[in-house]
């Protein structure tokens, strides 16, 4: 008999295939003895560390991004003296020397996990250190047991980057987690990639190897042993999405009224697998360039990268947006003094306030590469602006240094309040949703409990968008979204009702919301967001657009 | 000859008088040896740590409040077992017991520093209890240099609270610090207590004992031995200030729109101290009587501690705000998890979710106490609102606790746009403009570098207030301002034009906020208000509004 368990779904896809488990890794043996030679354990130790950091450097190189700097910056941690050096006291402290690096390594995760939030799931990276360092003192390869002789759905407690590097993708039919989190690495690499993904489904763990799994990420759903009827099911699901996906016309109302739909990319190598299927970037995040690297990279390095995406989209426009790093993300070599609230602080442009040349670097960076790619229309833009003179600031840097088209992202509640000052000073501008509703509703979003605040249906929310539009549609100049609700297809027609001019998101959310908007006509849009926005809740309003979709969408897409 | 120093004025005093230095206090002895036995030593340094607890708060009981807080929580610093524990282990490897107590007050207070913002400034708190160790192991008499014989202006490069206990405050004519901060112990008392205070005054420490000294906070600026024409100048703001203060009557415009003036207080002390001046509370924060306690204040302690405020205003209105605590001023007794972003997570009404008890108590307290005191109006409301949802289950438990007048905060950007929806679920709503600010600018508070984006005066956070200020109009209901922008006279001109009823603040700034209010009709007022509006940037709004106040406003009050 088929049971069903329930987690988190990343994304929208379906697959059926056989569980493969990927246990947890060897654990030290249970009352190891002290080494007889601490000294000689010790350098045994610390060469483990080394080995398991050059595994993953290797991993790296052969793994594609998002995964391979992840890699990259677990192998870096590998090496961080703090871990053998802490190991080297439990050694010397009577220690067996396996249960010591495991208990450095724990250490130091079990630290990470009490600051919460995005620093808490990096303890799952460290612990992915851990196993292979265990495995590799105890002389076990610790890549054995992820590798897949068939193409399956990967079952685990958690995948560490180091675990996720052993899996040869082709072959991963969709990941489910016991644990995990929706902004887990797992999670990103599985949205960025389109494998169907679910998270948090309790009970997954004891699923046999080899049982037939039917996952459906749209609903958070695992069907464990499905009966015929369920693979059926399942299978129209799969069949409808290869439908939508087969469908890559641009975008545009029933009516014809134009939505561009655009990809967001972090990589050369996003922008290739989104080339097909948008109709250009609709946000190019570059500080993915600048994470785990130990300088700025140069303006050389910066110009051959952004030419190297540019290249995916000959004729169509590539919207790049500048570093958005600062004390909630840091860049190593950024140091920053620690700030109370991140999200409140210097980040985005306000680095200009302390670092203008790494600012000014790259927005040259970008006039060259755009020089370097003719046929590629480049759109720079930049974060984290809350006043007209910041827009104007940067759009007489991008424009000096010979940028063509200039913009701002509109994701502090006075960008959006002010939007139409702000468009007086450049040629378009873009809303990060997610930043503009931790703003406006003064929530984290690294918070779970504070989740139902956060929502863009919130109808305070909804009106800083719909204001941010007006201004657009009365100065004539394009506003896009490229915040995660661009790829909702519900969120995506209230999008198109309120103005917004292109839709940026994950490639593999574009066939849902393009089939969405082409089963629409502009006046229905209209409506639907007019619904949205005359609600009182987050409740009301997403219902109230619900109510309004078009019977077809509704049935195709399961809104 | 006379110089000048100029630095942060805090508040609006002027104040004559001869200089007294505060010294720093006693420094271990250079060299000092190693203690012949360690263990007596660490008894004797640990004794000392008690000793300075004991003293503070023996003053903590005799000083007024806010110091006798202040004073109580250094007294439990100076208790932790960090402080004298560090200290042992530096006597055990040798260092001298003085240097050894000296040294582990410093390196707590140096990583207090490293955190930056409220934390660095906590950093003075320390050091006091430095000073005061030093001296009781030296012997010496720690309070003996702060002893006034006449009436003085206090000058130090920072005083820690342990100082400023020991001052007869009846004799403080003026405080000047070379040091210090505007959000420093010492700025928060003298503002509370309406001391001239001028901080950050480069050079002030080389003034000689006795020198004369004019001090001017509103300009900033300190006049070292000021010739008669400085004086004289000097004291016609005195008696201006003086004649300004003695106008107690109700808030108005010139042709008679009334403006309620409040004053902001925390204890039963600053209550007693503003009922002269002000016509009644717009701001009780409640959350001073639960800061430094090691549980929650019982039910009938809360009542008592309320209705004492409650009687200081018999006839008159008394807003109370239920405690704003969370993550940003964590609360001994409230564990809560460690936030990335305090500011942005569960703080104000939001305890609800965590701690559900604590604010039902709290209300019921609230309603005994006004029970306890009908001739005051007790007016009850909840800060951190983003929703209308929110709003309307306080006003529920509040009304069903008993309480008449209900109302809530205004210092979520949501709850500005939806200020008409929140206004149907409650009596009357407040204005936060800090918080307003901080979240519509995402500028954290405690960030100096930001303080340009930081102002009330940016077009896009006035333009929140505007919309509240209307939906309260609209629905003939109540709306406030309790943030320190009503303390400021030109401000409060643009707020009353805006249409804002009432306007809370330090009771040291209402004379010069009335004075100004009562020069000026109502039209002119909102003449002011929308300059200010229709500004593009902070200081244009600010410029546009003082080009239009009154010839004689500008002249008595300097703006």
């Amino acid at each position: 008999m088929s049971t069903v368990l329930t987690g988190i779904g990343i994304g929208r896809g379906v697959a059926i295939a056989p569980a493969h488990l990927l246990l947890p890794a060897p654990e030290p043996p249970a009352d190891e003895p002290a080494a007889a030679n601490a000294d000689a354990a010790i350098e045994t130790v610390r060469s483990a560390f080394a080995t398991v950091s050059t595994q993953l450097s290797e991993a790296a190189a052969n793994a594609a991004e998002p995964l391979s700097s992840v890699l990259e910056a677990t192998a870096m941690m590998a090496l961080d003296p703090t871990l053998s050096d802490d190991a080297a006291s439990r050694i010397r402290d009577g220690v067996g020397p396996v249960t010591a690096a495991a208990a450095a390594v724990e250490g130091v995760a079990t630290q990470l996990e009490a600051l919460g939030g995005y620093m808490a799931e990096r303890a799952t990276d460290l612990r992915g250190i851990r196993g292979r360092v265990v495995a590799t003192l105890l002389g076990e390869d610790a890549s054995s047991s992820a590798a897949l002789a068939t193409r399956s759905i990967v079952v685990a407690d958690d995948l560490a980057p180091a675990q996720t590097s052993t899996l040869d993708l082709d072959l991963v039919a969709a990941i489910v987690l016991s644990a995990g989190g929706p902004t887990g690495h797992t999670a990103i690499i599985a949205r960025q990639l389109g494998i169907p993904c679910v998270v948090q489904a309790v009970g997954a763990l004891e699923v046999a190897e080899g049982t037939p799994l039917a996952v459906d990420a749209a609903s958070g759903r695992v069907v464990v042993d499905p009966s015929a009827e369920q693979i059926a099911d399942l299978q129209s699901s799969v069949d409808r999405e290869a439908a939508l996906a087969a469908d890559t016309a641009p975008g545009a109302t029933s009516d014809g009224h134009p939505v561009q739909l655009l990809a967001n990319v972090g990589t050369e190598e996003d922008a290739r697998r989104a080339a097909p299927t948008a109709e250009g970037v609709g946000l190019f995040r570059t500080e993915v360039l600048f994470l785990d690297q130990a300088t700025a990279p140069d303006a050389q390095t910066q110009t051959a990268l952004y030419a190297g995406v540019l290249e995916q989209f000959p004729g169509h426009k590539v919207v790049v947006r500048t570093l958005d790093a600062g004390a909630d993300k840091p860049l190593a070599f950024l140091s920053q003094a620690d700030e109370d609230n991140p999200a409140l602080g210097i980040r985005g442009y306000r680095l200009v306030r302390t670092a203008e040349a790494l600012i000014q670097e790259q927005i040259e960076a970008l006039a060259a590469a755009s020089r370097a790619v003719p046929g590629t229309e480049l759109w720079a833009m930049t974060p984290m602006i809350a006043t007209p003179a910041e827009a104007a600031d940067f759009a007489r840097r991008a424009r000096a240094a010979g940028v063509a088209t200039v913009g701002v992202m509109v994701e502090v509640p006075a960008a959006a309040l002010k939007a139409a000052d702000i468009l007086a000073e450049v040629d378009f501008v873009s809303l990060g949703t997610n930043d503009l509703a931790q703003y406006t509703m003064a929530s984290d979003r690294l918070r779970g409990e504070l989740s139902d605040l956060l929502s863009i249906w919130q109808p305070a929310v909804l009106e800083l968008v719909a204001t941010t539009a007006r201004a657009g549609l009365d100065a004539g100049k394009p506003v896009g979204v490229c915040g995660e609700s661009a790829g909702d297809p519900l969120m995506a027609l209230v999008l198109t009702g309120l103005g917004i001019t292109s839709l940026s998101m994950a490639a593999s959310a574009l066939p849902a919301v393009r089939y969405a908007v082409r089963h629409h006509t502009r006046e229905q849009c209209e409506r639907i967001a007019s619904a949205a926005l005359s609600a009182r809740t987050a409740e009301e309003a997403q219902r109230a657009a619900a109510g309004l979709v078009a019977d077809d969408v509704r049935t195709v897409l399961g809104l």
